[in-house]
């Protein structure tokens, strides 16, 4: 079925997203026959090591994507608007791993195990989007219980990595924490705040309701995945002093009473999601153990005291693998799959 | 009102919360006429410094008590069960920092700011109980609330300091982040999983209903304080990499709505209770910010999109200070203003 293989470009494969999807195209086999490489001026010139081979990382521009067939985007909104559409016009399906297109009623925004065939509107303008990378992890768990009970009111709160903001977030943690080691000051440059020591509840821009940016993302493209726009979404997002993988505290109210036991069943069938639960055992998610797996892990599951209809859980993903570079990937091979 | 004086004793002194307590009777002036600080067997014999003199550590035992009029204990709760009745039946009033005795009916469980009137009942014991730290920062921005709207139901999200565990709490995150910045391998001592560049969403043991026994302390100790029954706490109590402070997310549903100008007005009239929200200009409480302040902060006011009559909001409290040591001498303060 895979035996055709396709030229590829990834735009903004120098940051830490676009490295994770260089890493997952190797370790997944995936069909590529030529990869382009694209990044920002600032970042072109650079080689980086595609199955042994030193790839040269070239400027990102209009004349980018000539006979290429899939490209992945992740580059940041901006370039995804400016560039997206011209690569799409040039004959490639884009895969955008920004927020620019998400909310697009022409173009798909998809999870592969969760909304599969909302892909067959790629065709419109040739563009897919890619979800949020919270939205990801928090829709894991999320539907198989929409599926059984139909969800009706989230209450969603994050603990976000630090890789979350790309390879600068990165650097800012292990400068701040290196600086604090060896007792010199501490710079703050990419994060509103020292995030080393300290967490935020301040991720995006602030809108006028009170809410962030990176809330809305929650409430809306929950609604658009799960393709019901009755369920509500009420979220508070943070970031905390961790490399990798997002973590939510999440309180689930069902239309249907699902219980504990039902929803450990039903998330144990989730494809994509391990249950990872024996309190007794001192088993459940933490961000170290899911940075760099696949999978996104669940736990913490436990009736609401508080209302028979709910549920409170704690899911762990790997933001820059299912949250971003993986579930774009996964959208590459389902489209291949079904429609290439 | 105070020209009396009073021998105070600090059982468990040389803990983060006892050294706390000590630097705080030295701040407030507290009328202390004589200081006697014991300590368990590992830590008696060294000393601490009082307004610039040296006092010896004592070791805590049954005739630690002699004399003594207020006891101030944070030595965990296996020694206030041994020695608080000690300290009682030796004629001291003893403020206990320990869940030892906090939902038992015959002992008040104070927060000065919300229900001062509750600690008329330590005459049965002689013992007053300081609540759980997680709960007195939850209930600074809740009693308001409550009071106004009558809260129904809290989903309480937190994110708490390693202080909470007390001095080895501190020293393994300094550890560990020690160890990272020098590339040495890291130990895990005092929390269930690594704490540096992780969440572990797990304090104190899990119970049959998997909600751990920390979660439940916020969801009884809220009742008792509050003096309402039938208000339900869904809680998820997280450790995060954080020094000093604890963070809790809450959403809080009343019978009658509020709304977010409201609730600034009715918290920004609460005493220990500091409204810091204006998003625009990135302010709003942070633990870096709020460690070593007696004031508890709140922000992030937001009407829930989801239940008009819900509010989520963000508080931010020194769980040293005013979570534990500060409440406990308020608490003291009290009891000689209306009773000694």
């Amino acid at each position: 079925m895979m035996s055709r293989t396709y030229a590829v470009a990834v735009a903004g494969a120098t940051g830490a997203v676009g490295e994770t999807m260089l890493r997952l195209l190797e370790e997944r086999n995936f069909p590529v026959r030529h990869l382009r490489l694209l990044a920002s001026e600032r970042s072109a010139g650079t080689s980086l090591t595609f199955r042994g081979e030193e790839i040269k990382v070239e400027q990102l521009g209009h004349g980018s994507f000539e006979g290429i067939e899939i490209a992945l985007f992740s580059a940041g909104a901006t370039r995804s608007h400016e560039f997206a559409p011209a690569a799409a016009r040039a004959g490639a399906v884009v895969i955008d791993n920004s927020s620019a297109f998400r909310m697009d009623p022409d173009i798909p925004l998809v999870v592969p195990e969760i909304n599969p065939d909302a892909l067959a509107g790629y065709r419109t303008r040739g563009i897919i989007a890619n979800p949020n990378c919270t939205t990801i992890v928090m829709l894991m768990p999320l539907k198989p219980l929409h599926d059984y009970g139909r969800v009706r009111r989230v209450i969603a709160t994050s603990y976000q990595a630090v890789s979350g903001a790309g390879a600068k977030g990165i650097e800012e943690l292990r400068q701040q924490t290196l600086a604090w080691a060896s007792g010199r000051p501490i710079e703050i440059r990419t994060f509103p705040k020292q995030i080393a020591f300290n967490v935020i509840p301040h991720i995006d821009a602030f809108q006028p309701n009170g809410y962030t940016k990176e809330e809305l993302k929650l409430v809306f493209e929950t609604r658009k995945i799960l393709g019901d726009e009755t369920i509500g979404v009420s979220p508070t997002t943070v970031r905390v002093p961790v490399f990798t993988a997002h973590s939510v505290a999440m309180n689930v109210e069902t239309e249907r009473k699902i219980g504990a036991d039902k929803a450990k069943e039903l998330l144990s069938k989730m494809p994509g999601l391990v249950v990872m639960d024996e309190p007794e055992a001192d088993r459940y998610p933490v961000p170290l153990m899911a940075a760099g797996q696949d999978d996104c892990f669940v736990g913490r599951i436990r009736e609401d005291l508080t209302n028979e209809r709910a549920l409170n859980l704690w899911v762990v993903g790997d933001q820059l693998r299912k949250g971003a570079a993986l579930n774009a990937i996964q959208i590459a091979e389902l489209l291949i799959d079904r429609y290439l």
